[in-house]
């Protein structure tokens, strides 16, 4: 369809390509630079009067650099006259910031759902938001898609010998309950508290993991924290062995060091944020969700549900 | 005033202390830190529910990081209940990006303002605005202060000899003749014109230059090629000396090599951008703008004119 154009910036390029691959059709042309004091400077290097745009961008590392290119590129296809304009934002950065915790902080992944509708964006499709209340904080449509059933099939693939889903935290039992489901598994959850203030957190492991090869799932793994700390534990309460996956691969400042020196077997994770050469490392696997979002994007241009691509 | 409130977020926190000074108060607690991925995270560490709140922020280099900070500031601000929210930008970025100068470019500078006021900024107080066209991006009160009586009041001081006022291209003379009025002299115009497609430009001088003092006035200098070319011709074409001036000190690039090495005598800035120590150099004098914004806040929040600043 030649009204249908998939531009990419900077954060995923190689993504991008795969999706485009996956559609059909070629990247647009365009160029993203910046000036010399370091402001971006966007130029559509083809018509897109008329068409329906999908621009491929996640708001991960540098996120204030990747966020102003999509804002600029959004306001240049606005300008350009573009039918919609659609935001595939892989990994949605600043989720995390999605309520006020305490006073007078503010809840940025409500502020960047405001300013990419200020800048025009018409539609948002994205993948395993932080919390799935972040849907709320758009007024225009959005596609959220789901990384477990890509990461799922990847161990089923595996056929790992008596697995659990452990979830980290409490917070991530939901997904946990969804891998358990298509794997047709148990789960586990590790509960952490602190007896008392400026005492160490206990590790607590609710359920059965003895004997078991554990698969720990979040969304995100950024510093590997929590990961690492939990896969420790689990060998420690007789876990035969710990793999652990994860949509998200923020891994910043000493994730791959503790990754490295963990219990952990195997990382899975998405390339919804590309790994930079110094993080690729053996023990981490990284599974495409170019074809998932493809798919994604022609059937919403086609306007059929994608609710087919849950499962 | 109990109810006025200064903030300084990380772009000039320099000329912020300057400018709570001369109010007579002291910078509002607030901590600006980023986490372990690059995200920012703002904490306002004072209750400021009622408050007529003044940021200092200018979007200068990293203009992204300086942006989001700001924006998330607003945020904070807003949810924290602030009666007003006034953003004192002494350098507005991205201002360059004013029109369509191609076709399907974007208009970052109104894309900015759109995403200022979306964020919750209810005033915003700026300097030499690269074009006072940008004052119509706004819908919020805007107050545009001038830093063309600062830099002439300095030059009146040096007591020049037969000073010529020199516009070193066309869309400056406006701010030439402004200053040409202050200080009582002349003015001229570096007139350049590419005879030929690729052919160097011929820089032809209209107005009497010769045996002068020129003092070269432009509202950003930026990689200082403009101004150093043009005080070179201006030299070449028998001026005496050349100053040059320039509000807001973006210089990136080569743009303090190419200082070091012009026929510029002195290049005279205002601290609307702090600078750096790697571009702290002899040839180059910094003024403060701390008192001009100090005295515009003060009548702003008194609901005086600021109009009695501009001479
Ligand atoms: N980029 C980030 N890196 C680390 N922690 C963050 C980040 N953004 C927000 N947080 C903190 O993470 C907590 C929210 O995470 P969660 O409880 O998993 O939703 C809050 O305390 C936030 O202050
Ligand atoms: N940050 C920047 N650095 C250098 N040039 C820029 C920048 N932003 C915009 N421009 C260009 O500067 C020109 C506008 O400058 P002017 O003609 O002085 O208003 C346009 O061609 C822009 O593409």
């Amino acid at each position: 369809d030649p009204l249908l154009k998939v531009f990419t910036l900077n954060s995923n390029p190689k993504l991008a390509e795969e999706i485009a691959e996956n559609i059909g059709t070629e990247l647009g042309k365009c160029s993203v630079k910046t000036f010399s004091d370091g402001e971006i400077q966007i130029n559509i290097e083809e018509s897109i009067r008329g068409c329906d745009v999908y621009i491929i961008q996640s708001t991960s590392e540098p996120v204030n650099d990747h966020l102003m290119e999509l804002l600029i590129m959004i306001d240049a296809l606005k300008r350009a006259s573009a039918r919609t304009i659609n935001v595939v934002i892989p990994y949605y950065g600043y989720a995390r910031q999605d309520r006020k915790a305490r006073s007078r902080e503010p809840i940025t992944s409500k502020l960047v759902a405001n300013l990419l509708e200020t800048a025009g964006a018409t539609r948002v499709v994205t993948l395993d938001l932080h919390a799935p209340q972040i849907q709320g904080f758009f007024d225009v449509p959005i596609d959220h898609l789901m990384g477990v059933p890509i990461l799922s099939e990847y161990f089923e693939e595996k056929k790992l010998d008596d697995p659990v889903i452990v979830s980290p935290d409490h917070g991530g039992v939901t997904r946990a309950r969804k891998m358990a489901d298509l794997l047709k598994a148990p789960i586990a959850i590790i509960d952490k508290r602190r007896p008392k203030p400026n005492v160490a957190e206990v590790m607590n492991i609710v359920g059965n993991i003895e004997g078991k090869t554990a698969i720990l799932i979040d969304d995100i793994i950024d510093t590997a924290g929590t990961m690492t700390l939990a896969a420790n534990a689990l060998i420690e309460n007789g876990a035969k062995e710990v793999y652990a996956c994860s949509t998200h691969p923020v891994l910043s400042g000493p994730a791959i060091e503790r990754i490295q020196n963990s219990k952990i077997k195997e990382l899975v994770v998405t390339n919804s944020i590309p790994l930079p050469d110094s993080k690729k490392i053996d023990k981490i696997t990284q599974l495409s969700v170019g074809e998932l979002i493809g798919e994604a994007i022609r059937r919403v241009h086609e306007l059929k549900s994608i609710s087919v691509l849950f499962d």
